[in-house]
């Protein structure tokens, strides 16, 4: 079995949503060798921060929260489709070439996977993809960028895909990783009444 | 497939080690739909509350950090043995009884599981149960305590597994885990310099 770390590095360094400062982790050693006999930290992270499991309420009002996640939908086979080629968004017309089929769990991977800082122009899945994952009854989508959409204003492809319960999982690394189908580990912390989640995302082969 | 949740929901109120204020989570909602067109939210927490894995720095000057831990370890068969007869600790003499062989990935239930508050007079680890791994040379060691022993001040228990490269995970529930073999999921966050970090453990069978 090959174990494949498809997780960001956490540290105050790492790209983050729009650069925004607040959205960076903070780690604080709040006891060490020097105060006590062994060390302790404390960490600040954003929700969406780093690769993270989105859950309904981040974007519908009423939304399920993450403690509330079906660990089944996250821990599963899943297909890793290569769009590396891609400069802009993956719209439904790239998606129906590839072997997609009711019930997967699909990670898009992008050249985001090959830069190391947040870039304003990411790949992302427009709403159309999204409506296709929809029509197709996909489990989940992933993928290698903070967001699945840019901020479009009316948060479209989040709204269809959360309407549909497919499951989002955001900030993966998958420059690794080659097309193909792998057993996905990708189970986020367990916090009560959270919109999101934190996750050491895994592929098993 | 089984999927089972091993891991404690972290949330204000939940157990955290010796009752202490500064080792309880916060959540703080940064962005809400009164104020935004989508909800996020931000948590503080204690990277030993909870349930987390301890990296050899927590107790090691010098020692490894959380973020150089080798995925394959935490990912891997493992036996869940059952000591909830036990009041007060677990020590060779319990473990010899039991059918521990090297490369094994231990999981000790005890009397803590059954409750939902933090107890003082936790069942813990003595150094001599330590002792009897770092001999039989086990992998990992998991407890169902926010601590794999009751702050002894020499901390010989986490010093010896930590210098046999045994790996600890603190903070398990195993209520509904009967002994025997299962396959352990327990990948923490990878948080660079960190002494531990939380993870989302599970068991599959």
């Amino acid at each position: 079995m090959i174990i494949h770390d498809i997780s960001m590095s956490i540290h105050p360094d790492m790209p983050v949503y729009k650069n925004q400062k607040e959205k960076r982790p903070v780690l604080r050693f709040l006891q060490g060798f020097s105060t006590g006999e062994s060390c302790a930290s404390n960490l600040t992270l954003d929700t969406h921060t780093g690769t993270h499991v989105d859950a309904p309420l981040h974007m519908l009002p009423g939304g399920k929260t993450i403690d509330n996640l079906d660990l089944a939908r996250v821990i599963t086979r899943c297909k890793v489709l290569d769009f590396s080629f891609i400069q802009e968004k993956i719209t439904r017309r790239e998606l129906v070439v590839k072997n997609i089929e009711k019930g997967d769990f699909i990670l898009l991977k992008t050249r985001n996977s090959y830069t190391e800082q947040f870039e304003y122009d990411f790949v992302y899945l427009d709403k159309t993809g999204a409506a296709y994952f929809k029509e197709l009854a996909v489990t989940g989508v992933g993928i290698d960028a903070l967001g699945i959409e840019r901020n479009q204003p009316d948060h479209a492809t989040h709204k269809t895909l959360f309407q549909a319960g497919i499951v989002i999982l955001e900030g993966l690394r998958l420059k690794e990783i080659a097309e193909g189908s792998y057993f996905l580990f990708a189970a986020p912390l367990k916090i009560t009444g959270a919109e999101g989640a934190p996750t050491r995302a895994v592929l098993l082969q």
